[in-house]
């Protein structure tokens, strides 16, 4: 069942969650699934393609957007801004899409206010220590960085009562059913199917 | 993935809708569902155990526990009394386990009140053709019963905004895969698990 009208999903995690996996296994089984487009003023890389990879635009054109409430969402990174055009959501919703967005927990508290029928998906790791060996396991990071690492995590883990589902990512396949299951329940909600009456009484409702 | 505590999950349809199949075979699926047992003043059939079949008791003492708010719903039918006892739930879902509850859309209402975290579903035909014909299969209606059961069934239609998941039963395998992950979906919920962070910093979640 696909809803009357698509769904912003909010999938959020500290890094070494399995986030990345778990998203790209999704949009390759779920084609009504696009991953969002985000603006942003950092100079096209060799390949990127405009309205594909990012919105590229200006800084003087970023910060208008901000100023018109036209990002649900944005950040300054490396001197850069990123963020995430309200109008795109609205342009691929509005026609039966859904849209999946994997941002910060700083940047999914804004969303829930800005969007509050998003689906707020947050990822947990199986373990504290499976959670370390995954970050070890990065291999680039020093002592330092990795114990700052998951600093950051346990921090980021107190906002989860922001987010509407937790996701154990024990297993990735298992992590991505529960993933659709989620997906697939909200797609039944009364409230994202307001016309499913009128329509079962004109004719067929599958 | 099973909760922390358990869940009540109302099933509501009109007659013709194919709900009964759907909980039978959910119930056979997945063992952590039971089937709530009611309270009722009827004189026990042959073979009917106390307890399992019903709660057998008398009309004096079922109207103490309307009187002791010990009912999350009841009904009279047939000069008998029918209702649900709160404690059988409350002791359940105590233990984790899922109960599911298949009560008239005029009961369901009533249970929200009570029980806001219930999981409400409603199941729709797939067309009210395929409604009609589903009715007069089962054989035994006059084609005023028909036509009196189909307006029943519209009226019935009308509280679908009481409920939060529409499941439309054209095939019953799908509306039962559908079923299910709404459950698994509700299981997810942050809510439904306050302890999980508590439990990941313990140990392992899975």
């Amino acid at each position: 069942m696909v809803a009357e009208k698509g769904m912003l999903i909010v999938v959020s995690a500290p890094s070494g969650t399995g986030k990345g996996a778990i998203i790209k296994k999704l949009l390759i089984e779920d084609k009504n699934i696009t991953h969002s487009v985000s603006a942003t003023t950092r100079e096209p890389r060799k390949g990127e393609k405009d309205g594909v990879s990012y919105f590229f635009m200006n800084k003087s054109d970023f910060k208008k957007m901000i100023t018109k409430g036209a990002l649900i969402e944005w950040d300054e990174y490396c001197g850069n801004y990123y963020g995430t055009p309200k109008k795109y959501i609205d342009d691929v919703t509005a026609a039966g899409g859904d849209v999946i967005l994997d941002i910060t927990v700083a940047g999914a508290v804004n969303i829930k206010k800005e969007c509050p029928e998003a689906v707020m998906i947050f990822v947990l790791p199986p373990s504290i220590k499976e959670l370390e060996r995954r970050i070890k396991d990065r291999g680039t990071d020093s002592t330092a960085d990795i114990s700052s690492r998951l600093e950051f995590a346990y921090s980021e883990f107190n906002n989860i009562g922001d987010y509407e589902y937790a996701v154990v990512n024990d297993n990735l396949d298992t992590a991505v059913e529960e993933v659709k299951a989620i997906i697939a329940a909200e797609r039944m909600k009364y409230k994202r199917n307001p016309l499913i009456l009128d329509n079962l009484y004109k004719g067929d409702l599958k």
